[in-house]
């Protein structure tokens, strides 16, 4: 598409795009946005390579003033962006870049890319955290990441690592994701351990000498009730002579509920009544729930595949839309219209806030770059589809969500560092009220559009039909 | 792991361990592995930088000469394993790795990572294929891949691309693949382009303009068959005029079925019966399957998401156990038991058979490293569950499936090019009986233990009970 541009004299063309999604993956009410700082470093370092120049020459598709076009390429161009962490819902801007048509096109799919996977694994997360808290927010199990072996390969396991700490997570087996961005690295042996050893019982030795502030053993390599938890004592027992004490077992098969119950019941009688039992095996946020209902005593959350690589719902479908065109200096809106009324698109250059009232969000309106961001005086909102569904809001604070994070191919943005992405997101979601935070059947949160906004989508709509 | 080994002196233990899965994905048959390539690179590049061994100093969890150890690490082991593309069952070891305890430990997560991924989308690129073929392994439909937006991550969209490539695909639209692989590159345009220009007829042009001789064009932003069609059909002539032709159309939303039916009519009626119809819009193995038996006039299938992901069966389980532990120069076999008798392991240091009758694969044996392969006498083989399941083959060719790949650190294999490895997974697919690569319920192909393996197996299942 960029040698179409180039062939059609079209290089320049101003443009603005929107990133958005349509649909909330998993069932959730809600996204945890995520990914942009790969985003943003991915901008400003996009390059062609000689190399690569050389790979498009041989395909004899491209002429040569397009691969010096590409030789020097760099994105020129202006994001606006929510921050990483941001509760976000369907339709709204995630990201919205203005610059010449030649650079935006370019960076479609990657940014898609970066945005859909980083933001699914941390909202997936974050539907672990809530499912492991019997009181939301309270400080409930912690959730860890055990996905590295089933993660879509290198860069899943550690970005979804980054993500998954963003939407909660509290630490990563993955040793390369602590390196990259210093998230908290956890873990335990594997049967492998155990098995290597004569006996069970000289494995957990071994382990905690080498760990023996951090002694957690898997004691479901034999049997966990005749076998695991007396070993995990006898251990506890002599780490005690030592003044110390036994951090943790885990537990990764079986019955989960009744043997978290058992082995603490054991570990109690045995005076061990700090030690954490971590419970894996297949988990996800539905049977993390299920178990915390049947009372099981599991203190943190080992989660594998359903976290790395959102099993029921593996993908997020963010799109990148035209929104408008550049024309003697006037943005002209433009739309996309399709058989399908969910994928009519908004026209025009957008932005968008949030209404807090009693600094809970209560809904979000899409408007026109030019309009005045309402200041105090009582909005009326309508569903954009079912426009007789209205409310009226008057005691609201409103925030614009799309900030500057690159003007003409300028980082004007600080990245926050991951910590308190991870702390801002946890903010987010303590303003978003309890009924969008639902698991199941979730509340739908209210995204219209602006009155202005609504009636430019009806001219075009029917301008563009035929 | 690792550091617990080095504390138990016990770094240089030679071990065995496997790489197999138990469960075949997505309700599939079989697996197509591949990731082998990746793997072998990973483990003959393996090396700690400084950089590194300072991250893992400051976690103050390792002691000095421990971080020596790492700084001079080198794969050293061996590795056989099966050809990328062939066609493989649950427990059949298909990377059997012998070294240094330290080493083996360290390499799990990683290897597990590239064989899991590559083997679940080159799988999952076989279904594509073999539904988009009316008569089995009849040219069919091609399918491309076009999933970078949805994978996850960048790994995943380019060895997503290479693996789907192995399975089947014929071309990606991931200019990255085909820049580091030689996979073919194929797009279109997308609905951005056609939005872009102030009618779709200019912007079918412009495309023309840039690809003459490859000009597939989108026909479903405003309406397939009243502007779509139409508009392709008057750049069609025009082609023609130049002595060339149109060589495709591509609809992206609606009903696929009725829509290619009258599109073909209307390109037919209008002489364009070599213009091809590509399909995509959200695809999968099965609509693919329903749209062909609904005499759907599609020619290729653009796949995204249910590919590139694999969406409804986002992980392949790959796991890898330790087999056996050398004691004075003998391996002594390990096992794994476990509550779940599908987790009970394989002891042993093994090697596998495939036994072909007629040159279709009939099945496949498992059996001790030291017993001598079949060759030529007749063969018993029993269900090693349920052992009265017994069958005598006796006109069969017998071939060893593990093959050396590094032997002690140093490579003696020929990594073959990725055409060569696509080419050969075809072959395989073609030895497979037909029930077998059935997409729902297919038969399951035998894979019993031998007699030798069968009995030590119950031994050490019998001594590892308390």
């Amino acid at each position: 598409m960029m040698y179409g541009y180039y062939k059609a004299g079209r290089l320049d063309q101003e443009v603005v795009f929107d990133l958005f999604y349509r649909v909330n993956p998993c069932g959730n009410g809600f996204v945890v946005f995520a990914g942009l700082e790969q985003a943003v470093l991915y901008l400003m370092t996009l390059r062609f390579t000689e190399e690569e120049i050389a790979y498009l020459r041989q395909t004899n598709l491209f002429d040569e003033g397009f691969l010096g076009e590409l030789a020097q390429f760099r994105f020129t161009g202006t994001v606006h962006a929510v921050s990483e962490g941001t509760v976000v819902f369907p339709y709204e801007p995630l990201l919205r870049i203005e610059g010449r048509l030649f650079e935006l096109q370019l960076i479609e799919s990657a940014l898609l890319c970066f945005v859909n996977h980083q933001s699914l694994i941390a909202t997936k997360a974050t539907r672990m955290k809530l499912a492991a808290q019997t009181i939301l927010f309270d400080d409930g199990g912690a959730i860890s990441d055990f996905g590295l072996r089933r993660a879509q390969n290198r860069d899943a396991s550690i970005f979804g690592a980054r993500a998954a700490f963003i939407g909660g997570c509290s630490s990563t087996s993955n040793v390369a994701a602590g390196f990259y961005f210093g998230i908290p690295v956890a873990g335990t042996q594997a049967h492998s351990w155990i098995q290597s050893f004569p006996s069970e019982l000289e494995a957990f030795r071994a382990y905690r000498d080498a760990y023996p502030d951090q002694t957690v053993l898997l004691v479901d390599t034999y049997n966990v009730l005749r076998s695991g938890v007396p070993n995990a004592i006898t251990v506890g027992l002599e780490l005690r002579k030592e003044g110390r004490d036994l951090l943790g077992i885990r537990i990764d098969s079986g019955d989960l509920a009744y043997l978290s119950k058992e082995a603490r019941k054991r570990l109690d009688e045995a005076g061990f009544t700090e030690t954490k039992i971590i419970a894996s095996d297949d988990l996800d946020e539905d049977t993390i729930r299920d178990l915390i209902l049947q009372g099981a005593a599991i203190d943190a959350w080992g989660v594998g595949t359903a976290l790395i690589t959102a099993k029921d719902c593996p993908a997020l479908g963010g799109v990148y839309k035209l929104s408008a065109e550049k024309v003697d200096a006037r943005y002209i809106p433009k739309i996309k219209v399709s058989e399908n009324p969910q994928k009519v698109t908004n026209p025009g250059k957008k932005k968008w806030v949030r209404f807090y009232v009693n600094e809970r969000a209560n809904a979000d309106l899409i408007m026109l770059d030019e309009e005045p961001v309402p200041a105090g005086e009582a909005v009326t909102l309508f569903d954009p589809i079912h426009t007789y569904k209205q409310k009226t809001i008057t005691h609201y604070r409103v925030r614009e969500m799309l900030q500057p994070i690159i003007v003409n191919g300028q980082m004007v943005y600080e990245l926050p560092e991951l910590i308190e992405i991870r702390a801002y997101a946890e903010k987010e979601l303590r303003s978003i009220p309890s009924e969008t935070l639902r698991l199941k059947n979730p509340h739908v949160h209210h995204v219209d559009l602006s009155r202005e906004l609504w009636q430019l989508k009806q001219k075009l709509v029917q301008s563009a039909r035929m």
